[in-house]
C-alpha cells in the first residue's frame, strides 16, 4: 500500500509539475511577446496623441470608438462590434477661470470645473470666500455661508499607503460638496484637488447635485493655489474669489461600448470579459485614466492570439463607454448580458493606471481566493503580481457581478503616482512608462489564460 | 498538563502578539513621520539642484560632502565625521562630440565619453565604423577592425523582468569593449547605451582598460542615434564616424565618506551601517543614482530619532565616496572597520533608485533568511516590501561582508524605470516621485529597527 500510495502520489505530483510547467511556459511566451512585439505602448500613443481627451458625448468620443474598433481588428479579434448606450453630454465649453481678489490685487488660480457642474453665467461670480476643512466645519459655520463661495480645503491624507484610500477619504467633498454648501446659501464651491502631487495642476472628476438644493458651480483648484488661497484667508478676512465657467449639460446622446472577441473553441457562448473605459476627462489625454486600461485589454487579446493560444471560452475585450460621468457603459453591458441570458465566467478590468503591477482585487468568495492564491500567485509573481485581495473589482465589471454574480477582478498597479495624474491636464502619454504598462498587460493576459483553462 | 500546556501556549502566543503589535506600532509611527514630516524629498532637491552632478574628485564632490555633513546634523545625528580616502580624478573636460559621416553629409549623434576613458586629442578621430553585436562577432571580424571605430550595438534584452539582469547582461561591452577592440587595432569604440528607454539620452558609466592593449577612447551613444547609425551601416559600407572627447585622468586626490551616528544605548561600539553613495556621474544630477540612496539613509536616522526610538547599537549613516569610478569609499570603510577591529552587526545600502520598494536582497545564510522572512515580511508588506531574496547586497556594503562577514542587504525598488535614467543626463530630481522615495526610506528604517532589536 505504501508503495502504491507512493506511486500514486508520484504520478499526481508529476502531473501537477507538468501542468505547472505548461502554464509557466505559456505565460513566459505571453510575456516575451508583449515585451518584444507588444503594441500596448504604441496603441496608447495613438489614442492619446491622435484622439486625445475624449469626454463622454463629445466628438472625440466617436473618434475614440473608431480608434478602438480598428485597434481590436489589428490585434486579431475574430469579431468587432459596437453596443449602443445612452450617455450624458456635459460640456466645459471654454476655459475655466478663477482669481483670488485681495486688497485691490487679483491673482489668477489654476482651476477646472468639476464634471457635471453648472456654469456661472457669462459674467462669472465674484463673492467673499469662506474656507471649511470638513463637512463638520461647514455645519459649524452654516450661518456664515450665505452669498459666499465655499472653499473645501480638505487635504489628501498622506498616511494611507494605498493612495486610493486617501482618494476615497477625500472624494466626498468633490462629489457632494456643492449641494451641501448650496443648502446654506453658498453661490459656488472651490474644492482642493484630490491629489498628493507636488505641482499645481487642478484635478477634475464627477460631482453630483441632490434635488433638494440649488445647483451651484463647482470647481477644483490646484494644490499650490489652494495653499495660497488658504494663506490669504488666514491673513485677511476680506478675501474674495472670482470664478467663471461655461460648463453646462446638453441632452443625452448615443455612445458605444466597443467590443472585440476571440471566439471560444469549446464554449463559444460563455464569456470572459476584459476591459477598460474609453472615455476620459477633457483637459487631459487620459493616458493612465484609462487609456492604459484600454490598451491593456487589447494587448490581452493580441498576445493570446499571437502566442497561438486557443481559448475555450470566448474572450471579450470591452472598451467601455462613459465610466467617468454616469457609468453608463458598464451598466449597459451588464443589462444586455442579463437580458440575453448570457453566461459570463469572469470579468476583469484595468482602471487604476499603467503602473507596475502588484496585485489583483477579486469579487469572489474567500475560499475560492485561497485556492487560486496558492495555485496562481507562483505563476504571476515573476511578472510582478504577488497578491490577490478581496475587494471592489472596478466600476465597469462590478455591474456584471451585481447582475449575474459573475466573478470579477481588477488589476491593482502600484498606486503611488496615480493621483499625481488622475483627472488632470498632466495625465499624458509621457507620464506612462512602457515597461510598467506592458507588465500590467502580461499579468492580465496570464490571469485570463488561467481562468479560461481552470475556471474560477 | 494539557491545561498547563494550554496556558503556557497562550502566554507565549500573547507575548508574540504583543511583540508583533509593538513592532507594527513603531513601524507605523516611522511611516507616518516619514510621510508627513519627512525630509528625504527636500534633501534630494537640495542635493540635486544646489550641488548637482558630483563626479568623484571634482569640486562638486567637496560641495556634496559639505551638504552631507549638514544634512546629517539637521537629521539629528549625535556625531558627524569624515573618513578620508584616496579617490581617482577622471575628468570629462568639455562637451563630447560625435558625427555620423555618410555620403558627404554629417549628422551629430548624442554621445558621452565612458567613465575612465582616455581622450581623442583636440582634433578628434575620424575613421570608418564597423558594427559588432557581440564579442563573438568581434572575434569573427577581427581582421577587419584595424584603423576603425568599433560600434558595439548589443541591445538591452527586454525579456528580463528585473531590468538589472538586462544591465548585467549588456554591461560587459561598456566595461571591457575598448580593450577587446584595441587588441585588433581599433582606434575608438562607440557603445550602444545600456538602457531600455524610449529616448536618445546617452548613458555613461565606468569602463576599464587592460594593460595588454593600447588605451583607446570609448563613448556611449543614445539609442535613437545608435539605431540611426546601425541603419546607415546596413545601407552603406562607407559610413565613417567622427568622435571627440577631452576626457583624461589626473592624479588621485582625497575624498571622504561622510558619516553620521546615532549612538547605541546598550552597545555603542557595535555598528549597524546604512548608506548610499554620494558621488554621481557628471552630466546628470544623480537623483536616482544615488541621491535617493543618500537621502534614504539620512531619513532612516532622522525618522528613528524623530519617533523617539533609542537604538541599542550605534546606527551609522555612511554617504560613501566614489562608488562609480573605482569603488574606493566602500573599500576604505571596510578596511578601517577591520583595522580597528570594529564589531559590525549589519550593513544596508540603497543604490537602485528612489522607486517604489519591492524587496530586500540579503547576503546572509539561507536558514537565517527563512526565519526573518516569516517574522518580518508581515511587518513590511503594508509598506511595499513583500520579499527577501538571497543575493548581492550592493557595492558599498559588500566589502564589509567580505572583510568581516557582516550580514549585508540592499533595498530593491521596482526596477522598470531605473535604466531610463541610470548614468544619463535625465537622472534628475523631476524624475523622482516623492512618495515612492519615502516608501523606500520607511522600509529601510523598519528593517534597521528590526535588526537593532532582534539581531540578524
Amino acid at each position: 500500500m505504501i508503495r502504491l500510495l507512493f506511486t500514486v502520489c508520484n504520478i499526481l505530483f508529476s502531473f501537477a509539475l507538468f501542468a505547472q510547467n505548461e502554464d509557466s511556459i505559456l505565460i513566459r511566451r505571453i510575456a516575451d511577446d508583449v515585451l518584444v512585439n507588444g503594441t500596448a505602448y504604441s496603441n496608447l500613443h495613438t489614442l492619446t496623441k491622435k484622439v486625445g481627451g475624449r469626454l463622454t458625448g463629445s466628438p472625440q468620443m466617436y473618434k475614440a470608438e473608431a480608434w478602438g474598433e480598428q485597434a481590436l481588428k489589428d490585434a486579431g479579434a475574430d469579431k468587432v462590434f459596437l453596443q449602443a448606450c445612452n450617455v450624458p453630454r456635459w460640456v466645459r465649453d471654454g476655459k475655466d477661470e478663477a482669481r483670488l481678489i485681495e486688497g485691490g490685487k487679483e491673482e489668477s488660480m489654476y482651476v477646472l470645473a468639476l464634471g457635471n457642474s453648472v456654469g456661472t453665467g457669462a459674467k462669472g461670480i465674484t463673492a467673499p470666500v469662506i474656507q471649511v476643512n470638513s463637512f463638520d466645519e461647514l455645519e459649524q459655520k452654516k450661518d456664515e455661508i450665505k452669498g459666499k463661495i465655499v472653499f473645501y480645503n480638505y487635504p489628501f491624507n498622506p498616511k494611507f499607503i494605498e493612495t486610493f484610500r486617501g482618494y476615497a477619504d477625500a472624494v466626498r467633498y468633490r462629489g457632494g460638496g456643492a449641494s451641501r454648501a448650496a443648502k446654506y446659501g453658498a453661490v459656488a464651491v472651490l474644492v482642493r484637488s484630490i491629489t498628493n502631487s507636488t505641482d499645481n495642476f487642478p484635478h477634475t472628476g464627477a460631482m453630483r447635485y441632490d434635488n433638494a438644493n440649488p445647483k451651484i458651480p463647482a470647481l477644483a483648484v490646484g494644490l499650490l493655489d489652494a495653499d495660497k488661497l488658504a494663506d490669504a484667508i488666514r491673513k485677511n478676512n476680506g478675501v474674495k474669489v472670482f470664478v467663471k465657467t461655461n460648463a453646462h449639460t446638453l441632452s443625452d446622446t448615443l455612445g458605444h461600448n466597443v467590443i472585440g472577441e476571440l471566439t471560444g473553441t469549446e464554449f463559444p457562448d460563455q464569456y470572459i470579459t476584459v476591459g477598460g473605459h474609453l472615455d476620459s476627462w477633457d483637459p487631459a489625454e487620459g493616458a493612465h485614466d484609462d487609456g492604459a486600461g484600454c490598451v491593456h485589454a487589447i494587448e490581452v487579446l493580441r498576445s493570446l492570439k499571437a502566442t497561438g493560444y486557443k481559448p475555450k471560452h470566448t474572450i471579450r475585450v470591452v472598451l467601455f463607454a462613459d465610466e467617468e460621468n454616469r457609468g453608463d457603459g458598464g451598466t449597459k453591458y451588464a443589462e444586455e448580458a442579463k437580458a440575453k441570458n448570457e453566461k459570463h465566467i469572469f470579468g476583469l478590468e484595468s482602471d487604476a493606471g499603467g503602473f507596475t503591477p502588484r496585485s489583483f482585487s477579486f469579487m469572489i468568495p474567500k475560499e475560492k481566493a485561497e485556492i487560486i492564491r496558492g495555485n496562481w500567485i507562483p505563476l504571476l509573481q515573476p511578472y510582478g503580481v504577488y497578491q490577490f485581495t478581496i475587494g471592489f473589482a472596478g466600476a465597469d465589471v462590478e455591474p456584471l457581478n451585481a447582475a449575474l454574480g459573475t466573478p470579477a477582478a481588477e488589476l491593482n498597479p502600484d498606486s503611488q503616482r496615480y493621483f499625481d495624474y488622475h483627472h488632470s491636464p498632466n495625465d499624458v502619454f509621457e507620464n506612462v512608462n512602457k515597461r510598467e504598462l506592458e507588465l500590467g498587460a502580461i499579468n492580465m493576459a496570464a490571469l485570463i489564460y488561467l481562468v479560461d483553462k481552470y475556471g474560477l
